[in-house]
Formats: structure tokens, sequence, C-alpha cells
């Protein structure tokens, strides 16, 4: 083997030399595969709402499920984390390394995240390993998502209040090769998440 | 409600808020609890033998689980820390939130990490939330440690070529109040996996 495939290979069995119980088995035990959802897009795209709702589908079907996003990272892991760029990559960079533990733990996790560089995603398809990898763009445009402005960031950013705001002062840069893309608004919303759904369980 | 019950009420359902899936939810799912259960001792103490050996029985059993220690945070998502007492301090803060997310998932998730400040398990119990939190000491006396010396770390220690090896040049603060104490010897070693397998079960 070469030394890149070696280095795969032990990317996707992170406990295989130490531990009796490896992914393999706990994947068997859920009788899925484990894998990482990364849903990439602006503030108010509508990503955690499509994670939330494709969670709950798979979590019916009985499939074991997580979801990584603001609210539970920003104010525990990367509490410390502020928003330059080099804390914003450091903030992936966690972020891609505990979805792969609870992937090894054999979830489906969901990453919702902004995650507005392609350098950083990259970053994290590469940790993550790119087979275990699948990249959700929600490419709802600015306008919808500055109008919904659920958390009234916009109209801070707008008046010169945020310095980093991706899509005003911050640029977004769009995946070229995303596994899935999908504007979210309400009219196909149903639709979409079946089609999450119907990816989730491809394996 | 006072304030402090509160805070308790977010640690344990971190999700509650946001998503329509919580931990109740997985932990029924499961048809078990996640909780915590921290190992700590010297090193070559039979932590990780230990976390191993429970893992494989409650896999058995058909419950989730996952083991954190050092081979898959250190180098992962805590390969950026050395061992300065601030980096062992957030070395802990962080694997404590991976552990707590874990949970949060459903899991029984063991984490076996020398861990040898008070403080600093205290840090553990707080965020992971002491009703979730089980603490193992395994209290294995230095003299077998040195002499087992899986890593030859103590050698290296003994010949100062390691600055700050836990029971040679850095302290090791035993647990006062340990869920459960285990000298880890090939004639108890049965004996201790049951036990704690028990405590696992527990509810």
């Amino acid at each position: 083997m070469s030394k890149k495939q070696v280095k795969a290979v032990i990317g996707q069995n992170i406990h295989a030399q130490s531990f009796t119980v490896a992914r393999a088995d706990r994947e068997r035990l859920n009788e899925h595969k484990g894998k990482v959802i990364w849903f990439t897009g602006l503030s108010g795209s509508g990503k955690s709402t499509l994670a939330n709702a494709l969670e709950a589908r798979l979590h019916r079907l009985g499939m074991r499920t997580y979801i990584l996003d603001g609210d539970n990272i920003r104010h525990g892991l990367n509490k410390d984390l502020g928003f330059s760029e080099a804390d914003r990559a450091e903030n992936i960079r966690r972020i891609s390394e505990v979805a792969r533990l609870m992937m090894d733990a054999g979830m489906v996790v969901m990453a919702a995240f902004i995650s507005p560089f392609k350098r950083e995603r990259e970053l994290a398809r590469e940790l993550i390993g790119p087979e275990n990898f699948f990249e959700v763009y929600v490419s709802t445009p600015l306008e919808v998502c500055e109008q919904r402005d659920v958390k009234g960031l916009y109209q801070q950013a707008r008046t010169g209040k945020i310095p980093n705001m991706t899509g005003i002062n911050s640029p977004y840069e769009a995946p070229a090769d995303a596994y899935y893309e999908v504007i979210s608004t309400s009219a196909n919303f149903d639709a979409a998440v079946t089609n999450l759904v119907l990816m989730a369980l491809d394996e």
C-alpha cells in the first residue's frame, strides 16, 4: 500500500488497532453505516431546519443520528474561539474531528455550519474521508436569507455592527461539486427532505 | 427554578430548544441511557484495557458505546495541545465536551485518560453533569505500572527524558470519592469488568 492509502485506512478505522469493538461492529448493530452529511450555506438559508427535518425522519426509521451546529458547538467545545480567519479554520477542524469520532461510533452525523470557505470544507472532507462525506449546499439566495433574518444578524451587518457577516462583508465560496444542492423554501421543503433521506439511506 | 437548576437542565438537554429529536428519544431508541464512565489512573494502570473489556461486554448486550482515549484524541481533536498545565486543562475540557455530545447522542461513553488533577476531573463532572458522570479510579500502584511500562515512558521519565510524567515528576491527585475503585491485575480482571458492567447497566 502507498503511504496515502495507509493514511486513508487509518482514517476509516480510528480504533482498529487498539479496541475490540470497531466501527464495522457498531454499524452492524445499528444496521446502517456511519457517515457525515455536511450542510453549507448562508446564515438563514435553512441548513439547521433541513438537518432537523432529516434527523426526525431518520430517527423514525430507527437510525442513530446527531446534529452538530452552532448552538451545541459554539457554546461548548468551541466557546474559546472567535471569528478571525484562524479561529474559523480551527472551528471547522474541531467540528470535523468530532463528526469523525461520532461517525466512527456508527452514527449518521449532520453538521450544519455556514462553512463559507472551500479550504475549510476540503479540510473537513479530508479529515472525515471523502467516502464518508456528503456535502449539501443549501443555496437559498442571499435576498431570501436576508429577508428572513431569523437572528437579526443581517440587519446588524448592514448597519456595520457585525464585521464578518458571510454574504455581506465576508465572502461565501459556493461549492462547485456538492453532492446535493437545494434551495430551501416552504414550497419545496418536503421534497428536499425526502431527497436527503434517500441520500442518507444510500450506502 | 433557581439559576443553578436551570443550568443543570440545559446541561442535560443540549438540543431541547432547537431540535425535534432529543436525548430522551435517542435513549428510548437505544433502550438504555447515555452516560459517561470516566477512568482515571496512572499510565499503565489498565484504564484502556478495562474500558475496552467493558465496551466489548456492553456491545454484546446491544448497547451503543464509544471509547475516548489518548489514541483517538491526542492524534486528532487535541493534536494542537502539548503537556503544559494550560494545555492539559484544555485537553480535559475538550474531551468533556465531546463526551457530553456523545452522551446527548444516547451513547455510553468511556473516557480513559490519566486526568491526574482533581480540578480537571471536577470540571469534567460539572460539564457532563454529576448525574451522568461515573468516575472509576484505576488505582493500580505505581510500582506495578512502572514494572509493566508498556510504552517505555517510565524508563524515559526516570532518565529525565520526559519532564511531566505523572507519578514520577508530576503529581497524581487520587480521587477521594470515586464511584468505583479497582486495582487492575490479571487475577481480578474478570471480576472488575463484571462490576463495571453492572455499574454501566444501573440506571
